[in-house]
């Protein structure tokens, strides 16, 4: 078994067969490949949680892992299918992504470089010559994946395509306001874990060593460090373990509280 | 690792250990054997759900890969636990159901041939040689999976009986009737995805390269290639990738907007 | 690869990234370890479900497993990180429990003895050196528990602790009532499973050979054998397949009818 793996991320949920299709392609490939699943629970065609979600991910994988993530409102349409290497800088490829090209990769790309993109339009490598126009998770990707995963060279699967071209989802930057002794930072709420914890755009390393509050409509919270640093049942302000900014009920559902949504505007404060 | 899977799908959900107990039993026995979830969240006893999805997954599986399949509302009772051997015609096994004999084989085996099946009597490839009488899933079938996945024939499982004692559901065929210029296939809906696109039992294969359409209550729908040829939160009906014919909303909810269930009656009219 | 397993068991939930980042760590450690889940769908932060759901797994698995369990609401307090060996008097380890010291490994210890115990206070096994003060699963317990599994000795792990200090959860003992030709025995419920059945904390092994009933309220249910000993839609009493006296509706859902939860009373009346 090679150290890297095979991580899957899908919408395709866990009550149908689809997920297991998937994995009877791969397995018809290599039955040695070492396939993790990610999570199969993104909700339907929720291109922003799928792109959060991958990107939390990939730094707690062994390097040339190939990352196969299906959500993929587009399919059947002109939408591309794609493979990016992706790495630091110039350097060695730190993994690879594969699947379509509607912006669910632009969060892995925000952290780490692409260093090479093709189009999947060498045939060879699908499941079929003649793929379902409905379901390219199972004929092309995951096909795809497995033969990348076992070794077969990114160039061979299709055409280079413009790293520039790929396509980036509309997630707005932070924006930093500088006065005298303070700096607020304005982002909003990226996703929402099961936890029902409100995870922002706005990064850990903003706020390290410093005295930092959120500001979420009525609600002031000074930065903590852990959730328990609150009693049970009150409002904590911490990083969160994937790095960002993070709003949450100690031992409570924040979102369910509030009821807020994704994209929901959110401020932090920073002293010092 | 040999090529083949062993493939499960069971009712047991995945908040208890109950499919996690199947797990370790068969690690005992064979802690190499490729272990593939197809899911665990048919509907409690729901058997048409369980028939259809072991059916629509068989056909991207590694040869001769061993499924196991429980959703057994019978346990305990005098219904028979069994394996089958299918394939084609007289030729190879193309793969080994197993599990107890209500009719959740009967999709399968409406597209592959059973070739030889046994009551699971032999005792020796049982955990334990008093299995509880209420999870034959962890005591009879999982251990009996594994030992025929690592290669123990079939018939040391079990005594041979008559192919034509296997139970059946009682899904009703497709009818066809034909006038001058036009077929009309009467059908019915046999699943609902996660997505809520409803699949009938009216195979793709009537429709290829024909002008068709369906018509569900009020509604007539013309036949398309993929989802994406109507407009986001339009109907559309297409040949789904499992092969039958399906009726959806474009980035919607079909189910949900129609309320329709399991069973409900569907046509199709094809022209010339 | 061994043939023990390293088995997963969290609150974490299926749509985040968790239990993949887990399983990503424990792939950089050793992709050849076989990694299966118990159920990552345990109610967020209820210790119970876990203490159970984990008891009931574990004879069901090779010896030498290792049994990582995450739910954590004390994540970031002094609460200890522990691994503990157990097993059968003072014979061989059967397995390892690795996770918080909340009492979620309570229930394993009331059914095998521990043999020893560690707080894992040796960073050199964590993923870390600065874990995260919220996700101990990813930081310290996968680590830790895929390094457990590929063989390091416990005592690397970190300094020994008391067996004595292990924290227990509060589950009441059953009561035993002996009148002339009776015993009542006074229990609790002590989980509730997917298909809604209720488990109680009275051992089978209490009830084998004699003539039982369980009173729970108004009702008053004869002990059987199986589910179907009773006709569908009818109350039920059994010894479920995990060894407790269990109360079920024969096809149906007896936690929604009756609307009960965790912690019940429940009654078995035996004679002779």
């Amino acid at each position: 078994m090679k150290p890297a793996a095979l991580a899957l991320l899908t919408d395709f949920g866990l009550q149908d067969a689809y997920v297991g299709m998937m994995k009877g392609v791969i397995a018809q490939i290599d039955p040695t490949l070492l396939v993790i699943d990610l999570t199969h629970q993104i909700p339907p065609q929720n291109l922003m949680a799928a792109r959060f979600t991958l990107m939390a991910a990939v730094p707690y994988f062994p390097p040339d892992s190939v990352y196969v993530a299906v959500v993929d409102p587009g399919v059947g349409t002109a939408r591309r299918a794609i493979a990016v290497e992706f790495g630091f800088s110039q350097n060695r490829p730190v993994g690879f992504l594969v699947g379509p090209d509607n912006g669910l990769f632009s969060g892995v790309l925000s952290q780490y470089s692409p260093l090479t993109a093709v189009e999947l339009n060498n045939s060879r490598y699908w499941r079929t010559l003649a793929p379902s126009s409905t379901f390219h998770g199972r004929d092309i990707f995951a096909s795809v994946g497995a033969y990348l995963a076992r070794g077969v060279p990114l160039h061979d699967l299709g055409s280079t395509i413009d790293l520039d071209s790929l396509t980036t989802l509309p997630i707005p930057p932070c924006c930093y306001l500088q006065s005298d002794n303070e700096t607020t930072i304005q982002g909003c709420i990226q996703a929402i874990d099961h936890f029902g914890n409100l995870i922002t755009t706005i990064p850990g390393t903003d706020v390290i060593n410093k005295q930092w509050a959120v500001v979420l409509d009525d609600l002031t919270l000074p930065g903590q460090q852990t959730y328990n640093d609150r009693a049970p049942g009150d409002w904590v302000a911490l990083v969160g373990s994937h790095g960002w900014i993070e709003v949450a009920i100690n031992q409570g559902n924040a979102q369910a509280q509030l009821g807020v949504d994704w994209g929901k505007a959110i401020k932090v404060v920073v002293r010092g």
